[in-house]
């Protein structure tokens, strides 16, 4: 994982935010490839699903919106993680990432430990450490004591808590748990007042159930129909880690697809589990490193008929990539008794109206982001020495070919080469390099992912065939083709038409 | 701009925020055109300045960041607007859109009157009907004064404040005016003090200045070159009005071109003038309503070397579109002040150190799109009959173009039909539509400004030449082309290659 966030800051992809004030916790900034292969991304997806489909069309809502939204879709009221405060140093803990344990010698618990982290190892190593301190303080030196039985802090009495200490302190200064809504709040326009107290989007999501009517209606869609959405999301998580997996900063890809009220889901449902495992391995995501993860019982949530997660096999762990759930019409009810309005969908086949219900996929760029430079990091050898390269599928690459001229003190090559340069810059972000020997040439472009590299040498202008070199980046391999193909060829390989 | 509101509501162009809720002052949602044109204007905008052009790379940086960093910028301590606090509603108002004036009664003031309004007319009509109140209640009804002499809160003594008239109660009621920040707050992390206080970014530029050197190197770049950025941006505006042109959450599009210091900044600012007329023009623009307005002496920020807006006449007035400033090194300056850390560049041409200064043409997408939609509304007669239509250029158009079998009961027509929408859509958003007359199919591309009508009818598929026929939406001229040049010709006509 090291190696990936340092590769993506040495290269362009993905930076610290604010970097330059020593960062900021939970946001990313992309770099100039980064921005790339996030565009192909967004781009990939819209083509895909809103685009080339007949069912599906886009919508763009904004980020902060009308407060009722969030009281009516339950997410003012429980869309919260449990939290610590603690008194003295102010600082907040999840108070389910907090581990304690009582320290028990000769069957009497004598005081408690806690720590805060979530690897077994260094739960016990830690609660070690203060175990040590606080008998030492409490004239027990050395004292021989139980195992360590953890719990997480919900799990402690109100008793147990005014003796447990704080992981910041090491001493009892922690609140009992409370509620901590994730929504970042802000304050919206002229009035000074708590009625002017806006939240920044958590999900994409409810401005599409929102803008049911909005669409459906002007967009003469029928159902089964989708809502498709881009856009930045925002949560405030109390410990944003594993880089960009969980930031506080999010990019998202939504769908609501609407469908008849019954037992069509299940294959709905289906049809989109298979359709959005397509999508991602058309990203080029490694096959072996996906999974899935279907929700059941206490794992699903109450209004839902399903939820089955896409898994990807991150380096920090198998985690999930993407969700698809069968919502059934909870959303849509829920702002149809928030609004006060109806939300139903007249069905002229039927000549019925009914509350549709929905399958959702929704995806994350940042997260899909992170598994293509897992799936695409690589090594190899190449005559000899060691190969550091990126396997981007060519449709999310940051540059999709650059053109090299083999020398650079002949003009008419040079002139050849920018020309064709020229020409395939209006249609794909290419690179042109002078800099240097061929071989060196090739290891810079293999190193940020380029997969083609196309090389104009003297048999490109001396000879009839007009000949160019182009290298194939995994491989190494090299063929030949006329500097006139060089834009159809490409054409198939990015874009596949 | 009546019409264009409920044109764009109407055919899913652009709809109010959260209108199922009664609305979200100055917040709106893009709809299943909406975010297609959109799209449109921003991919253009990255092909023109960052695709095609060597001297330009990408960069997307965080909404919120290190509230250092407004520090640092001048945004924390500068960034407002004068407010007065009615204290009884609570109401807030700019005190420059607030104007009072001393109601005088044979040469003595006897009371004053206050409207919160801009046109000259309505605010004689607004201050005759308060002074005929007030002066009612004084038991001096139907007095003589003299002509009112408005002037704005900005402008009144403290002991005029306490007589002047909140024009929300109609009684002194008003706080003296005092400075707004309108970047939206939040509240970021785990601590609960004020040092968790963050911004919503109120302009994506101070994102390109902190990441100057994250860029510069890992793309390898030479001054002069620019790093682009397209975003959203919020500012909590008091008065979001005129539709989407003044927004509390908006989209930018916005460049830092980093140049040698020194007198070559006159002619890089001048390119950047063209360059930006050029690609306002390529979007289809109407050149009669664009402007130009130089900013000089007062109307120049104090750090700023020249600034040129690019203005349009909208509905409601000439107003800025865009602006290109020379903004010498104000940005990096403040930013190696506020982080103690260099932000030279090393010139390797010259062996000079010096901090870059910088051109920043700087675009509204929501801008650039209202001027779209003026741009393109347009009525005429066909056939005896007034048409409405948008008259979109084909790159910014939502739907490039409509397949229309010409009868939806022959299978084989309608086939060939399909076959070719199919292969369309893969590379561009298209229409298929088999409902109703043939005019009356064309006059609902017309109103949502597909530029071209695709009929394929028994020609097509009982003649050798399989011609079907091309309408173009401004002229409804026909022509006949083979069913195989259509994706050639849409090549051309929609992406210019």
């Amino acid at each position: 994982m090291e190696d990936i966030v340092s590769l993506c800051k040495r290269r362009g992809f993905v930076i610290q935010s604010s970097e330059l004030y020593g960062g900021y916790g939970g946001f990313y900034d992309y770099g100039h490839l980064g921005v790339e292969v996030k565009r192909n991304i967004k781009d990939h997806w819209w083509r895909t699903f809103v685009q080339s489909r007949d069912d599906v069309v886009g919508l763009d809502s904004s980020i902060i919106a009308n407060p009722k939204i969030w009281e009516s879709s339950g997410h003012v009221g429980g869309f919260s993680d449990p939290m610590v405060d603690c008194k003295e140093t102010k600082l907040r803990f999840r108070a389910d990432q907090v581990f304690w344990s009582p320290v028990v010698v000769d069957g009497n618990i004598v005081t408690y430990v806690s720590v805060h982290e979530d690897s077994p190892e260094s739960m016990k190593k830690e609660g070690k450490k203060m175990a040590k301190k606080l008998l030492k303080e409490m004239d027990m030196k050395g004292a021989d004591y139980d195992d360590f039985s953890f719990k997480d802090l919900t799990e402690a009495t109100e008793e147990e808590m005014s003796k447990i200490p704080s992981p910041a302190t090491g001493t009892p200064t922690l609140t009992m748990p409370r509620d901590f809504n994730l929504m970042f709040e802000t304050s919206v326009g002229a009035q000074t007042d708590s009625a002017s107290k806006g939240y920044l989007r958590p999900e994409t999501a409810q401005g599409i159930f929102v803008n049911f009517k909005n669409v459906q209606g002007p967009a003469r869609m029928k159902v089964p129909f989708g809502i498709a959405q881009i856009g930045k999301a925002f949560r405030n998580e109390i410990t944003p880690r594993n880089f960009i997996f969980r930031s506080r900063e999010f990019e998202q890809m939504e769908i609501e697809y609407f469908i008849q009220p019954g037992e069509g889901w299940a294959d709905s449902h289906k049809a989109w589990l298979s359709d959005s495992k397509d999508f991602l391995l058309s990203l080029g995501l490694r096959p072996s490193l996906l999974g899935w993860d279907v929700h059941e019982g206490d794992g699903l949530a109450h209004y839902a008929n399903a939820c089955t997660d896409v898994t990807f096999r991150f380096p920090f762990g198998v985690s999930e990539l993407m969700g698809i759930a069968a919502r059934g019409d909870y959303d849509l009810q829920a702002h149809t008794a928030g609004s006060g309005k109806s939300l139903e969908y007249f069905d002229e086949s039927t000549k019925e109206k009914y509350v549709p219900h929905v399958i959702e996929p929704s995806l994350g760029v940042d997260r899909v982001f992170l598994a293509i430079m897992c799936s695409a990091y690589a090594e190899d050898e190449v005559g000899g020495e060691k190969r550091n390269f990126l396997k981007f599928h060519p449709r999310v690459a940051p540059v999709k070919a650059a053109v090299l001229p083999l020398v650079k003190n002949k003009e008419e090559l040079v002139g050849v080469a920018r020309e064709l340069y020229d020409k395939l810059k209006m249609r794909w972000n290419v690179d042109f390099d002078t800099g240097g020997a061929i071989g060196r040439r090739y290891r810079r472009q293999d190193e940020v992912g380029t997969p083609f590299c196309i090389t104009v040498d003297f048999d490109t202008i001396e000879k009839e065939g007009k000949e160019v070199t182009v290298r194939f980046r995994d491989t190494t391999e090299q063929i030949k083709m006329c500097i006139d193909d060089v834009p159809a060829f490409l054409s198939k390989e990015v874009d596949g038409f």
